[in-house]
C-alpha cells in the first residue's frame, strides 16, 4: 500500500491531486522524476554514485539507498510515472525532529541557463543562501505527545534572517522550542554534540568534501533528524544526517566542491556554536547546584 | 629614497606618469590610497585588524605590519598625496619567484552596489574564480642568473582554464618552468611541502577561517612567494604566504567567510595533488636507481 508520507518538510508534496513522493511499509520511498531534465539528471546522479567504487562506506551511508526506478501510480491520479526508488529514511521514525538546510551560497551551476542562473541568484540572495551559505528550506521539531509538531509555514521559513536562523537551530534541540521563549537547548549535547552526533557526522562530510572532486553538489539539502523521546527515554538521539536532493549535481572535473564546502563549514560553525554556548549553560547550572 | 618596487606582479604599477606604490630601503612599502572608498575602506581595516586583540599572532604574521598612513610623494607626479604605510614583504629578497592568487569564487559583497556586482559578476565568470573559487592574478617565476624572470602577460593570465592554473602551480615550483615542456616539479617538496612550506601555511590559514567570524575577505589575495637559489644553494625556501589586499574587507557579523574558506580549500586541493604526484615522480626515480 502507497501512502503520502508523514514526515515531508520541504519539497513538492503528495495529496490534493497534486504531484508528490509516496512511500510503502517496507521503508521505500518513491518520487517521481521530475518533468523537466531534473528527473533524469537525479536517476543519473544515484546511478553514477551507487556504482562507483571510490566513495567510502563511512561517506555512503549519508545518502539515501537506491533501489532503481520503477513505474508506479502517481499521486496526482495521472496514471503509471516513473518514480525514483529509495530508501525511506523516516521509516521506523516515530515522532522525528527533522531539519532540511539547503547547502551552499549559490543553488546554480555555472552551465545552467541565463533564466535559471538570474531565478536562483535573485531566491539566493532574498533568503539566507549568500549571506550564510545555507538556507533552511523546511523544518518540524516534536514538541510533546500533547501539541505535537511545530512544523511552521513556508513563507515564515523564507522569511528567516541570520539570526532566525542561529535561533530555530537553538529551538531544534530545546524542551522548550515554542515562540517567545529563550531556547534552553537540553538536547544540544545529546543530539549537536558526542561521537555520533550530528556535529561529528557534520565533519565527517566535510572531510571528504575537501578531497572529493567527482561531483559538485548544487542545490542539496543536509537532513539533520532526531527523536526528542528517545533522547528523554533512553539517552540516545537517533542523530542522524542525510544528503537529499540531487537534481542539480553536476561532474566536479577534479575540482573540490567549494560552494558546497563552505556552506557546509559555514553551518559547523553555527552548530559548534551552540554547543559552546551549551556547555557554558551545563557549567552555569552545575555551579549553581 | 622612493623607488618603484622591483617585484611587483599585479595591481596599479607605479612608472611612466601613473599612480602606484613605492617602496623605500628600509623596507617600507607605500601604497597610495585609492580614490574612491576603497582606499579609506583599506585604512579602515589596517587599522581595525592591527588592534584587535582577538587575531593570534600565528595568524598575523599572514598580514604586512601596518605603520599608519603618510602624506608622500606620488608617484604620477601630482605631489603630496595620502599612502598606506606597509610592510615591504619582498624587501631582502633577491629573485623571489611570486604567484598572487585573488581567493573566492565571487569577488563581490552583497552590499556592493547593483552595477559593480554585475562588473565583478562577469569577470568572475569569464576568469576562473567562479569555477576553480580562485583566480590566479600575476605572477613571475625566477628561471635563471641568464634568463631572469618568466612573467607572462596580464592579457594571457586571464585567460587561464582550470588546466592552465594547474600547469602554473606546477611550473612555479620547477626547475623547468618554460612552456612547452612537462614541469619536473623538482621544488615541490621544498616549497610547497615540509613543516613550513605553502602548504602548511595556507592549512593554519585554512584553521583560522573556520572559525573567525569577524572579516569577509572579498576581492583578497594570496601571494605565495620563494627564491629559487636558497633552495638550491641552502635547501630552505624562504617560503611564505602572505595576505594582501583589503580594500572589499566588510564586516563578518558572526559568520565564518564561506566564500574566502571554500576557494583556500580549492586551491589547498590544487597544491596537495601536485605534492602527491611528486611523491610519485620522486618514488618512481628512486626505483629506477
Amino acid at each position: 500500500m502507497l501512502k503520502v508520507p508523514n514526515h515531508q518538510v520541504a519539497g513538492h508534496q503528495a495529496g490534493d491531486g497534486k504531484l508528490g513522493p509516496l512511500v510503502d511499509d517496507s521503508g521505500l520511498f518513491y518520487k517521481p522524476l521530475q518533468s523537466d531534465d531534473r528527473g533524469s539528471k537525479e536517476v543519473l546522479f544515484y546511478t553514477s554514485f551507487s556504482s562507483n567504487t571510490n566513495i567510502p562506506n563511512h561517506i555512503r551511508r549519508f545518502f539515501p539507498t537506491f533501489h532503481g526506478t520503477q513505474l508506479i501510480e502517481a499521486s496526482n491520479g495521472s496514471g503509471k510515472q516513473p518514480h525514483l526508488v529509495l530508501q525511506d529514511i523516516f521509516s521506523g521514525r516515530f515522532n522525528p525532529s527533522i531539519m532540511d538546510i539547503k547547502i551552499g551560497s549559490r543553488t546554480w551551476y555555472p552551465q545552467a541557463s541565463e533564466d535559471y542562473i538570474q531565478k536562483c541568484f535573485m531566491k539566493d540572495t532574498k533568503r539566507s543562501s549568500l549571506a550564510l551559505g545555507f538556507r533552511i528550506d523546511g523544518l518540524q521539531i516534536y514538541e510533546s505527545e500533547g501539541s505535537g509538531f511545530w512544523k511552521p509555514d513556508r513563507k515564515l521559513i523564507h522569511k528567516f534572517t541570520a539570526e532566525d536562523v542561529r535561533l530555530v537551530l537553538r529551538q531544534f534541540v530545546s524542551s522548550n522550542s515554542s515562540a517567545g521563549v529563550d531556547p534552553d537547548c537540553t538536547f544540544a549535547s545529546t543530539v549537536y554534540g558526542g561521537s555520533s552526533g550530528i556535529l561529528a557526522q557534520l565533519l565527517e562530510l566535510k572531510e571528504w568534501f575537501e578531497h572529493q572532486t567527482i561531483f559538485h553538489f548544487y542545490s542539496c539539502s543536509v537532513l539533520m533528524v532526531f527523536e526528542k523521546e528517545s533522547v528523554v527515554k533512553e539517552m540516545s538521539s537517533g542523530a542522524e544526517v542525510k544528503l537529499v536532493d540531487f537534481a542539480h549535481v553536476v561532474e566536479g572535473k577534479g575540482i573540490i566542491d567549494h560552494n558546497f564546502l563552505g556552506g557546509l563549514c559555514s553551518l559547523i560553525k553555527f552548530i559548534s556554536e551552540i554547543l559552546t554556548c551549551s556547555d557554558v549553560h551545563t557549567a552555569k547550572a552545575s555551579l549553581q547546584l
